[in-house]
């Protein structure tokens, strides 16, 4: 993969790796007390915290064919920091565990690690621990996640009632159309490794899928505004997956407005180009990391006001069902048929 | 592995597994606020917080021929609970990360899990949160865990002084002679699967590698004795290797007396058998998991008077060096030999 200098991590060992891959870090947040070279690290949190956590797989959540090591590194990062944004919280620090088989060299690791940074830069975020270890086959990335909310203003799913509105933010299905191309790319360069790559006119999708952001805008906008969601939940499964969590754990039904989602152009098209209809990309397709949540209707104004957020739809008494309203003005129910890696395997 | 009911993973579905195996958890900690369940946990710490996280591979750090799942379980939490220990903090909640293939059954990850509770239940911590996914090949947990201590009485590994008197709990080198039987017995029945398997008479060796626990009782001693150990660390990589970083991260050099290091008697005999000088069993066998701390020469009645302490050395002038005294009178560099799984895969 790299061909440049290649060191194997037999001759450095763990620490010596450990002490490479954190040498530069420096805590930023003052409520990371102690990072890594301990035990264990020190926080003292401010107020209340969140705690997620993620574990990425090789040949489940990526493939290295056509996933940069700095892109991997940064998107574990952020489908931890997306949760956190999920609960209307601020990360502050992260724990990054990574096994790794000796056909990865130092320069391979520190390429993640790279990645990894960036996001920390991006997101103020302290690299504050972790465990790197050898694995006898493939790479394994897991990430925690830790945010600051006062307890008050933390969002969970199971607080949305009757007559809120839901909204979402940004654009939904373009992380899945770009899987889709890299997916196709991928059995044309295996089908004749001579022919070229075609990405061109797909930077949008494939960004999305590969180097994807989490929305701290939004929660610094929830701030701003005075706006405390009703329920939040992150996009990582696919928006019916995610209304679905919502009304199960809210104990309210839905209708979701078919027009209202939001899909970019070039999701769009390249969605009929595959012969997919594009709503499905955003019901089904997952990835995504954008918020999806409730609002009361009296902050409809400032919501509407936001440009990058669409309201799509409003909860319901739990009796009338989680339902889609299409286009052609039917109703549909909504099923999950959300990205689930468990099942997929089978 | 499991001779009476299998049920697929892919029956149940991420979600579904999940709800499974959560099903029955009861938050006990104050600060556990909200567990499972949502895009992350909730904690409202009393104190500072100490934070650490361990990633157990298969075919590195465990080997399932002779792992029983639960103990597997039980020891992936141990060994995060240890890292707490060796802070002087209390654990109080964990995480845990599974990716598993689907050669195992929903009863197969319940017999893990079933150990995960039965050491949050043994040590009062709670099970918050975590990540399930599926694996191309083999298992790989990854926990997290989180201790609370005020910060004044958190213990790091830099801080020991010359003059302090360095201690041990319990005995050393039985989880790297408990490996090396289990190692042997794996290769008879390998060699001849018909042949028995003849671990009975190695019953506390084979313990301390395959559940061992984690030094609770020593925490709250130091607690019921206003003890404040000077530094700590606790010995997965072996003492040697552990010696090796309170010195380096303290600015001290120490003497370590060979006569002091306390052996079982099992384990002492078993190293004879397979050839092996015990110290060095000590010395470089890892995963004993026991608390290696330093104290103030004022607190030596306190310790001497704990029946599963041992004092073991002094620490000295840097310039003097890491040195061992010999029962033969002799003094030996300190070099670190201990476990190393990104050298060993070399």
């Amino acid at each position: 993969m790299e061909k440049a200098k290649r060191t194997e991590i037999s001759t450095l060992g763990e620490f010596g790796l450990i002490d490479k891959l954190t040498q530069h870090i420096q805590l930023k947040n003052t409520s990371s007390v102690k990072g890594v070279g301990d035990d264990a690290a020190i926080i003292q949190p401010a107020t209340t915290q969140v705690i997620t956590t993620d574990i990425l797989v090789e040949g489940i959540h990526f493939d290295l064919v056509y996933t940069p090591l700095k892109h991997l590194g940064y998107k574990s990062v952020i489908v931890n920091l997306s949760d956190v944004y999920a609960m209307n919280a601020t990360p502050k620090q992260i724990l990054v565990s990574i096994a790794i088989s000796n056909r990865f060299s130092v320069e391979a690791i520190e390429e993640i690690y790279e990645g990894i940074q960036l996001a920390c830069t991006k997101y103020n975020v302290d690299l504050i621990g972790g465990d790197t270890t050898a694995s006898p086959k493939g790479l394994v990335i897991n990430v925690v996640a830790i945010g600051e909310q006062e307890k008050s203003k933390i969002v969970t799913r199971n607080t949305a009632k009757e007559g809120d509105l839901l909204c979402v933010t940004g654009d939904l299905g373009g992380a899945y159309m770009g899987l889709t191309v890299l997916q196709r790319e991928k059995q044309v360069f295996l089908n004749a490794p001579d022919a070229s790559i075609e990405l061109a006119g797909n930077d949008y999708i494939v960004g999305r899928q590969l180097k994807p952001e989490a929305r701290k805008d939004i929660i610094e906008f929830f701030a701003e505004e005075n706006i405390i969601p009703t329920s939040m939940i992150d996009i990582s499964d696919g928006l019916s997956s995610e209304i679905l969590h919502l009304c199960k754990q809210s104990n309210v039904g839905c209708q979701l407005n078919e027009d209202g989602v939001p899909i970019a152009n070039e999701t769009y098209d390249k969605a009929l180009e595959f012969g997919i209809d594009p709503i499905n990309c955003a019901l089904s397709g997952g990835e995504d990391y954008e918020l999806l949540f409730t609002i009361l209707p009296s902050d409809k104004n400032k919501v509407n006001a936001h440009p990058d957020i669409s309201i799509i739809g409003e909860m319901l008494d739990e009796n009338l069902g989680v339902k889609l309203f299409t286009k052609g003005g039917n109703y549909h129910d909504i099923i999950s048929l959300g990205w689930n890696s468990l099942k997929d395997e089978a």
